[in-house]
């Protein structure tokens, strides 16, 4: 039988009352009550239920995460700087991975409705109606952490995936390179889809290079994909010089494509993706890749959820954007001009 | 405001102890009454406090997790195979990363404890005598994972670690190789260090191939320890002509370095890798890999654990060992012998 706060209470000689003032950390016990009870709880390996705890402090200590999918580089990466963010200011995680199942993202928000987190964090942006609605009715914060989705009240850390993506095809531009195909992310997203769409093609529109509808293709940020495009792509005529991917999961299906084709990267064809996550020094040629600071971004994550459940002073009442960073490695090169 | 649970039975016209006796799903409620209370429930968006229903079930339907790297390729899919099962089945988890810290497993089984999970799930083998103590004193179903600790009453599912590393090698021995090369694990680990070495030097000696101190390397199972292990037994003399790496990871490593190297896999040399993860397909050339079962490994892990949890009729006593496979891609060639 495990020990309960009575045998805590008799063992040390003192109420069950006065356990309970010590476990629950509050003012003005007596600093020998204090050494009495902790002697007595350790001598019997009391441990006290958190759910009973939770009852009277009205606080899990809980937070409920929504990854999109654990299995890609990019959020297996966030999801490791949030659980040590969390662990290091004692909150938990309870950790849903919905893979694009919204069934099971709404089951997962009345779970953690029903287990009382105290904050929520979701990485992705397809919201149903009932998501939204429900959403709306909890009574904890939300944060979206990579996304933002549209007409939401919550905060959103992100970067400004926009000009990150002009930026990483301003680059290409830069290197010498006219024909560049883009292989984009779902246009249903706000911050990942459309944004990043629109940032590749206003870069090419401001630089007066030529927008060929043939080398847009749109997918779902999976390698898989990136390798299906990029085979539609090598079929254009003429062949596009570089291109580039949304995701470094679709850069790296496009890479491994390119090669299956007998060519190469980046001799026949340049190649940038973005995230920055650990597959681009993985792979070989390593990957140029737009980078999401994607540690600070998780840390901050859980930072600004905790300032909003413990309701301190100074939390923010916007998006927090965040810097992105091109970070050059051997993917690309200087496209010499066709005679 | 929240609606609580008198709120539920005004609007049922039904008494509190009906309203509870239908959200715990007791028997002989009249279809009527359950009806009733399930309309009022909705209309009210009442979300019943697993908390409080914790407390009356004595069971909170969360397993709690310990695993080492969420980074990894081996271990982000082990844990998207265990959500998946969990879900399904109506278990939630609470997900902790311990990253080789002690301290911070020895926290988090206390936190499992406090939080009253329903059983836990344990992917490392690394057990101080503070976490063995704790685990023996535990009233809750615990397996290992992937891994089996020495002198541990827990249940683990694993593969034959010992067979799979000796297949493992003597395919490099059936390819004609006499100077295999070999990056273990970490030696104080039973199943994935010890047991795999064993399985190396047995399958040697077994067929008459010499050992070569030189040509075996230990480390961590991460990609940066199998770069810089290559970098090492490239620099020997003789160059072996195959290395056997006992993680994925490891092996992608050690391919990398021999890329920097202006060395070709497998032209100059021949790597396999050791787990079948996702990486496998992901690098060029694909690597060839002694596959664990992962997805199995996840699915049975849960399913076993809750069989013990609900103790159920049939209730796995011993461990249960899955089957390997040996998985042939591109990184292996043919020795041609030396005139």
């Amino acid at each position: 039988m495990a020990p309960k706060i009575k045998d805590v209470a008799k063992k040390a000689g003192v109420s069950v009352t006065t356990v309970s003032r010590v476990l629950n950390g509050e003012k003005y016990v007596k600093d020998e009550l204090k050494l009495k009870v902790k002697h007595a709880i350790d001598e019997l390996g009391y441990a006290p239920s958190h759910i009973a705890r939770s009852l009277v402090r009205k606080k899990t200590d809980l937070i409920g995460v929504i990854v999109p999918d654990l299995t890609s580089s990019f959020y297996s990466t966030i999801l490791s700087s949030i659980e040590e963010t969390a662990s290091l200011n004692d909150y938990n995680l309870l950790v849903c991975n919905i893979i694009e199942d919204i069934d099971k993202e709404l089951k997962y928000l009345n779970v953690f409705k029903q287990m009382r987190v105290d904050g929520i964090i979701i990485m992705h942006e397809k919201l149903s109606d009932e998501i939204r609605s429900l959403l709306n009715k909890l009574e904890v914060p939300v944060i979206f952490s990579s996304v933002k989705p549209i007409d939401q009240k919550f905060i959103s850390l992100i970067i400004d995936d926009y000009q990150a993506a002009y930026d990483a095809t301003n680059y290409l531009i830069e290197l010498g390179h006219e024909r560049i195909a883009f292989i984009g992310g779902d246009m249903r997203d706000i911050t990942s889809g459309q944004n990043r769409y629109v940032g590749y093609r206003n870069a090419l529109t401001n630089n007066h290079v030529k927008i060929i509808y043939d080398y847009i293709k749109f997918g779902d940020y999976k390698m898989q994909k990136g390798y299906d495009l990029m085979k539609e792509i090598l079929a254009c005529e003429p062949r596009p010089t570089a291109v580039f991917a949304v995701s470094d999961d679709m850069a790296v299906g496009a890479m491994n494509c390119v090669h299956d084709h007998q060519l190469k990267v980046p001799d026949d064809i340049s190649i940038i993706g973005f995230d920055g996550s650990q597959l681009t020094e993985l792979v070989r040629p390593r990957l140029t890749s737009m980078e999401q600071p994607i540690h600070e971004m998780g840390k901050l994550t859980v930072e600004t959820l905790i300032q909003l459940i413990e309701d301190q002073e100074g939390s923010p009442e916007e998006d927090l954007i965040l810097g992105h960073k091109l970070v050059v490695r051997d993917s690309c090169k200087v496209n010499k001009k066709e005679a």
